[in-house]
């Protein structure tokens, strides 16, 4: 039973993600989302949008790299995608955290979720382009359909979104195109700042 | 694009599962889980339990199950497994809510999700019968975590849990097992009431 037990430690340990806090709003408005909730989008977004893919993919894959891309936050916290002072420790302190929390797993079980872990971070394969996709419209989607809330919040510049999402067309061009939509909408609402905001420099 | 339309119609639509509350309490005991926390939650325990399922059980499906199975609570709430009343009128709301709910996707998807939650509701196939052990050993997990608050809360007899896990070990042997370790635990802590408390009848 040592295997099963722990598993089992493993799948409540995980539970503290359930209070992780992210910065978009669910689309009630009434708070933001967490990071299993946030998860569970994704997974479901994989199994609806697979189609768009660029590439053919391994579903059930991608749909196990998004259920666990987060788990390092337990212990690292979540970064803001435009936070460049968090993003730049933020390495170091995911590997340590998933060193401590996949580590309480059986042995071949920690090499799989490590592995898998490290190849959503590292952003090569096919499936990891198109968990980054899903990654990235989810937050989109919801800050359009919450008017632009969390980008006023944050004043995020149009160039910034552009950078973070420079690779999003390797993973499906057509999610991106309506990523490009929505996000001239909110430019156009003035929910996101045009261009780089006046920002001398970069 | 009316296709991806509807998709991200949908997509937005079951973010209301973010505010549906379950009777299970999150392991810090700070407040009680809600449906998409609780469907990440079994996703990522098929990833790691699918080992002890009795029969071999393609696992995609497994997955894509639980991550839809509550959908129909958008429309039709947590019924809490031991309320009799709630549960004599669940089928009727929640096949409504599923045709509903589903109906904003594409034909296809429409018809694959909803064959996809009757076969979780049936419980017959193998895929099905996992899914429903996940669906049973998780908010045993949490409670059990939690010291049994929510059993307390509702008086729930040792009697009602056996009989609602009656075909747990169809699904796993092993984690049925597990459960009844917790359950016995709980029994003698008197977190769940002994047999059927002394109330006569069934
Ligand atoms: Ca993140």
């Amino acid at each position: 039973m040592e295997r099963l037990k722990n598993q089992m430690e493993f799948i409540l340990e995980v539970d503290k993600l359930k209070k992780i806090t992210r910065q978009s709003y669910i689309t009630d408005g009434s708070r933001k989302e967490n990071d299993t909730e946030h998860s569970w989008h994704l997974a479901l977004m994989c199994l609806l949008l697979s189609e768009y893919s660029n590439e053919d993919i391994d579903v059930l894959k991608v749909m196990s790299m998004v259920l666990i891309h987060d788990i390092v936050e337990i212990d690292a916290g979540d970064t803001y995608a435009y936070d460049d002072a968090g993003n730049e420790t933020k390495r170091e302190r995911e590997l340590k955290a998933a060193e401590r929390i996949f580590g309480i797993l059986p042995e071949d079980q920690r090499c799989s979720m490590m592995d898998l872990w490290e190849e959503f971070e590292t952003g090569e394969t096919r499936e990891a382009k198109f968990a980054a996709v899903l990654d990235r419209v989810q937050p989109i989607l919801l800050n359009h359909t919450t008017g632009g809330r969390a980008w006023r919040e944050h004043e995020v510049r149009e160039e910034q979104i552009l950078k973070r999402n420079e690779r999003t067309s390797e993973g499906s061009e057509k999610l991106w195109e309506f990523c490009r939509g929505m996000i001239s909408e909110n430019v156009a609402r003035g929910s996101i700042i045009a261009g780089n905001g006046g920002q001398a420099g970069n």
